[in-house]
């Protein structure tokens, strides 16, 4: 039987994931659960972590690497930030040890742009970037992390330069859920890759007009009979749409760009990606982020026997 | 004592004001409630108006004209939309009649714009443009009617001939009260014009960083210490100087904005417009509904004695 050489852990803000890996950088066993950091930070983060561990029969001295937002300052413990422009391996030095645990657990940093004019913040994007770029190269890239809370981040031979965090997916979701547009969209049964790729391409022409092509949703509902699916996928694409000509604004006639994704996010980006004409390369997220931590227990542990 | 001649009612979706008047349009009374559209639908909108008159002892044969949501399809009576372009005259011979009431009750109709590109409607607003270009007069006129679903119209002597709906007031609740950003918020405690300028000015020359300009207001609390104050003043002007962006993107040589609007919007529309260098001529709402209900019961009951 193979030996599990450390685990590497995603703790999001709503999510657990844990990969037990072999010092191949195999994976050997794999846990998810939803005690992200919210829960974590009721119910205790050594628990939650000893728990997964105890359930895959985890050597008592296997070291532990975790990102994400269990390194935040209401978290486990405050893995701070690295500052940009920075390499991105400089948040492998930046790692924070847990005190007073007897298994060497480590939490990789963020990353913070600290200019006045565009402040911005990650936690876990990092380590998924760290592990994209693997697979990217060097050069000059234009990284784009779907999601909650959608990152797009300028690296440069693995420097990164700066980046953007547009609020696009949580906005679907309180204006899906709290304003007026519930009424128009709460029957959506499936998809609308037209709406959708329609609602990208006009706030991608037309990003200053996003909150009234938000509200011509609701006056298409009751002037043209638009379905509750087309709505939904409408103002999925309008947001969407809208991050899009804001993280490309800058950079007209960018080659390529990296989208770090996968599942249904990814199928949305690259609808809109085609609409618009813009060349893209795939990165499997949970590849991406598993990668990114393998290179950092590399990095913390490289040359210690287990 | 002098007669009241007519009831005037701007039945919104969640606020109801009466105004009781004479034959010279002078306000003889008036009542508000929180008896909109939505309290109404449940307890009965005949009941809702009966008690205000009956409050105010007014005759029983008085009309009573009304604007706003009580004419939706699910308010009082469908009152329908006038299609623009259109002079704004013609909702006063769209007016319905209540059926089956011996009082002379009439709903004015709202403002529709069925283009596919731009579907667009609005309930209320445009009796309050009918008041306001009373001051505003004729020629080419871009007016501003901030709100919930904030409203933009062109008008080219007494014709619409075409209109915006931002969801700015309704984007600054769900946003403010669902997302990240009501950590950022909560503790809130007064204004702050100039963060809220800034917010409006950055958006103004940068909307289509609009959702990450949202963000940054967090990311400004975790890196920079921004206040609760300046949060809530930064998030209202981001989304202040997004609408203005997008209204004004095809009328950039402006020569001025009718502003119809009062109190606390009325103060932040003028830091923006301020800000901005963007000229303005202030009309006061109130007043508007309440001209454009008496230009409308002119229209309707002219010659009638009572």
């Amino acid at each position: 039987m193979t030996v599990p050489a450390y685990a590497a852990v995603d703790w999001g803000t709503s999510s657990f994931r844990l990969w037990l890996m072999d010092a191949n950088d195999n994976v050997l066993a794999e846990r998810r659960s939803g005690e992200g950091m919210t829960t974590a930070a009721r119910t205790g983060f050594a628990d939650v972590l000893d728990f997964h561990l105890g359930a895959l029969t985890a050597p008592a001295d296997m070291p532990v690497v975790i990102c994400g937002m269990a390194g935040a300052r209401q978290g486990w413990i405050e893995a701070g930030y690295v500052d940009v422009p920075a390499p991105l391996t400089a948040i492998l030095s930046g790692a924070v040890r847990i005190p007073g645990e007897q298994r060497d657990i480590r939490i990789l940093p963020g990353l913070a742009q600290r200019s006045t004019a565009s402040p911005d913040v990650m936690r876990g994007e990092e380590t998924q970037l760290l592990g994209a770029l693997d697979t990217l190269g060097d050069g000059d890239q234009i990284v784009c992390m779907p999601g909650t809370h959608s990152k797009w981040v300028h690296v440069s031979d693995g420097t990164v330069t700066r980046f953007s965090t547009f609020m696009t997916g949580e906005l679907f979701e309180v204006i899906s859920k709290h304003s007026i547009l519930s009424h128009a969209v709460d029957a959506a049964d499936g998809d609308d890759e037209d709406a959708f790729a329609d609602g990208a391409e006009a706030a991608f022409q037309n990003p200053a007009l996003a909150t009234s092509l938000l509200f011509a949703v609701r006056a298409g509902q009751l002037l043209h009979g638009m379905t509750a699916t087309q709505a939904r996928a409408k103002l999925s694409g309008t947001l969407i749409g809208l991050e899009i000509a804001g993280a490309l604004q800058d950079s007209p006639n960018v080659s390529g760009i990296g989208l770090v994704a996968s599942g249904k996010l990814q199928s949305l980006y690259e609808v809109a990606f085609r609409r618009l004409d813009l060349s893209y390369t795939v990165i499997d997220a949970d590849t991406a982020v598993r990668r990114g931590l393998s290179v950092a227990a590399k990095a913390l542990w490289q040359g210690e026997e287990r």
